[in-house]
């Protein structure tokens, strides 16, 4: 089978999902509606926050979530699902609801950005695909958001499809890419499939191909008069390609009266490089000529060339964006945190670990942001799903960790964090347009405080525990010793 | 539009090979046969070599090219696009001509591992596919061959589908990863689509999702008596993991005479906990029972618990193997090589550079492996299409950096290490199983030297240039002075 030809991605899943779903189906347990949290640990690249992405690919995939007849001869022919579970999943489908944070929204290790109540069957085989598109959109947004804060207002454009990891890595990768920030894309697809306004204009190879580089940019300019950016480093950046360029725009541009063109450097000292083709354009007239540069970049080596006088309009970011290059996995997990007992009551469940930071929160949840008077957040605040924040009554915030470290907040702003997106297996959520999503992202980047959006070492924004729920989760530690078999 | 409803990846282009095909064709250059090379610079994580991949997909993209009536439009809306173009691509299909090394072959910096030989605009729009098709699947491939030596004949499986960058880094990534030594994957799709065979058994909150630890591992066992690997982390492995597993597997397994059985431990310091694990479960006479350790796993990793004596039969690899985390980037290249005249005539081009290592190597070219009596190759020869090696004769090679070194070779073998795929844009090549191309990996392994698979400081393998390839790249670099316009 080619793999175009599968389009239902609900067998993407990890195998386990399948033989725990045939187990829960056989001992009964199939019904028992479960709740279950995405989170994950750390911000890449020692970041402060993350920007939450995927969400519109979740939305689709559950959807469109179904086992076909191909599928299920593929299961059958593994030998060990039972006959009655393989007919269950002929009319499976996604029942329960689903709660996440809208896209764009900055998000913080610890707290859940999506939460799933429905039967366990239904709860455990969406995990691989949720965290899959969600890890994966989000790790894109969160460095793109770096890269073109970066840029300070220049722009950035998503240039990495050919290193991506995968076609989806590059499709997707787009999308996120501009959620995060980028102005647009190369990736021709994602600007037909998603609208992430894609561009482009020459390679070495357009240059190359002509009896010379002038003939090749001439010949550009006359057919794209209005869409010129010539690349001018396949023989010399400031011997060959700006002198050619220059007397293409004359020749071809000027007689017409544009201004508008561009030239792009792919390759050799950006810093040096830009500050010499400015001042040659300048000195011929072409002021309004943009640079863009292109060459293994990302927000560390923009920073530099910023703070080096570079002379750069337009950033192309290739390999270093689309692949995450320099912390390639986000590395949200997909818990559970409570189980029916059979009777409609809501059981919390609790994952320990050696490692303190990998016990869980247990209980079925709900996660307030709260602002400042200024409109800044500066604490998210988990709690049990029957809790409720009155804004009329002091908050009192402290650290799960560090009990002791306590403050009080009043006056504040207190909004629930996550969204309903499904309820009883229909879609109750909007679905905002690529742009929408990309404009409140930018507005919700304005309502952190500086010092969580510094590069290094930034501030350590609070997630606390409400009373509560920080006492249901010390008493199931505390009644599951070492050594005991039953635990919740 | 819903990205599954996007079958054709003829789209999956950089916006740029759509500008410059649509100006070859206003130029009267579309029909010029150009020849491109696929090739990299730099093997990731400091290896001796790499192991190519990728090349099934590209077939199928290949058979898939065309561009349906949706692209039209989308391209009609950009409005920079002539009609004859636009009605140009209606029938566009892949007419030329493609070599290319066979999946799962041992490739080195610098040496063509695909060429392409079309029609320039058939040549210029496979770009992006085919580096991002060989990029991904040979960086995922020869991570998973150097996990797979490091764990020195034990099984690893890939079961990093969450954390992919995709669902396509997911799905071919597994692929990739069998191909470079896999034993199989936890990826469903993966078997259902490419045969990577999957498997799996329980998550943690299979576990949760029963009263106790006991009946959890009880019911697993009683549901798959012949598949039963417990997972014995979720609360503690040596006081409660293993005695439940113990139990369960003496008193459902062994009833039944089943030897066959595993524990999976996800976390914790893996050396001690698996000795200590392999303790209990011989003295408990399951000495037959197989352990499995997964938790950000990776060739160093590995390493590091065999030589400390860790008791493990089988490593589940995840995010480290399938985004290749430790350098996540593929550098392969497409660069045009030479341009037909318009006399059927192939005019040598280059691209040269400040970065010596970025010039080109001209001209329509073959590569051959030079194997030494004992089987093992010990260097690649580029040479022009039209040159033969003759093994009967001694084989001069050389340095192309350093000429003074150089080597007589006598009584090797020399064979083509391309092979045709497309012959006017008809696949001329087999389409081996993927059991087949991981098998041909496995045994090309052995036609390299020991210090070429080193994983640190591997022997440089010789990449040469015949004396008549050396000479036309080098006049091509005289004749171009910088400040020259005119250049080949």
């Amino acid at each position: 089978m080619k793999q175009n030809d599968k389009l239902n991605l609900t067998m993407l899943c990890d195998f386990y999902e399948l033989t725990m779903s045939n187990g829960y189906f056989q001992s009964g347990y199939h019904d028992r509606v479960c709740c279950f949290d995405l989170f994950f640990r750390r911000v890449p690249d020692g970041g402060g926050f993350a920007i939450a992405a995927g969400l519109e690919q979740v939305v689709d995939y559950i959807q469109n979530l179904h086992f076909d007849a191909a599928d299920i001869d593929y299961l059958r022919s593994r030998a060990i699902f039972s006959e009655e579970f393989l007919d269950y999943l002929r009319t499976f489908h996604f029942s329960g609801d689903l709660w996440a944070v809208p896209e764009g929204t900055p998000v913080f290790p610890g707290e859940p950005i999506l939460i799933v109540r429905a039967p366990a069957i239904e709860a455990q085989l969406l995990e691989t695909y949720l965290l899959l598109e969600m890890n994966h959109q989000s790790l894109i947004a969160t460095k793109s958001s770096r890269i073109c804060r970066a840029a300070q207002g220049r722009a950035v454009l998503e240039f990495g499809s050919r290193r991506a990891q995968g076609t989806d890595a590059a499709i997707t990768g787009a999308r996120a890419a501009y959620i995060g920030g980028c102005a647009g894309t190369a990736c021709t697809i994602s600007d037909q499939m998603y609208g992430v306004r894609a561009g482009g204009t020459m390679a070495h190879s357009w240059v190359q191909m002509f009896e010379s580089e002038y003939e090749a940019f001439r010949t550009y300019c006359e057919i794209y008069p209005t869409n010129a950016t010539l690349l001018v480093d396949t023989y010399n950046v400031l011997h060959s390609g700006i002198p050619n360029a220059i007397r293409a725009f004359n020749e071809v541009l000027r007689p017409r009266g544009i201004t508008k063109c561009g030239i792009r450097i792919d390759s050799g000292d950006m810093a040096y490089l830009t500050r010499k083709a400015r001042q040659m354009l300048d000195d011929a007239g072409w002021t309004t000529c943009s640079i863009t540069c292109s060459n293994a970049l990302d927000e560390r080596l923009i920073a530099d060339l910023i703070r080096q006088g570079a002379k750069i309009d337009i950033f192309g970011v290739g390999e270093r964006l689309i692949t995450a290059r320099s912390e390639p996995v986000f590395g949200g997990v997909y818990k559970l945190s409570a189980v029916d007992d059979g009777t409609g009551n809501l059981v919390p469940k609790i994952k320990i670990s050696e490692n303190v930071a990998k016990i869980t929160n247990p209980g079925f949840k709900k996660v307030y942001r709260i602002y400042g008077p200024e409109g800044k957040c500066f604490a998210d605040y988990i709690c049990l799903y029957d809790e409720e924040v009155d804004e009329r009554r002091p908050l009192e915030l402290f650290d799960p960790d560090a009990t002791w470290k306590r403050q009080t907040a009043t006056g504040y702003t207190a909004r629930l964090l996550l969204q309903p997106v499904f309820r009883n297996g229909a879609l109750v959520a909007a679905r905002p347009s690529l742009d929408e999503i990309r404009a409140y992202t930018e507005t919700q980047l304005d309502t952190l405080w500086d010092e969580v959006k510094r590069f290094d070492n930034p501030h350590n924004y609070y997630v606390d525990l409400s009373p509560k729920l920080w006492t249901l989760k010390n008493e199931l530690l505390r009644h599951s010793r070492p050594g005991t078999e039953t635990q919740q």
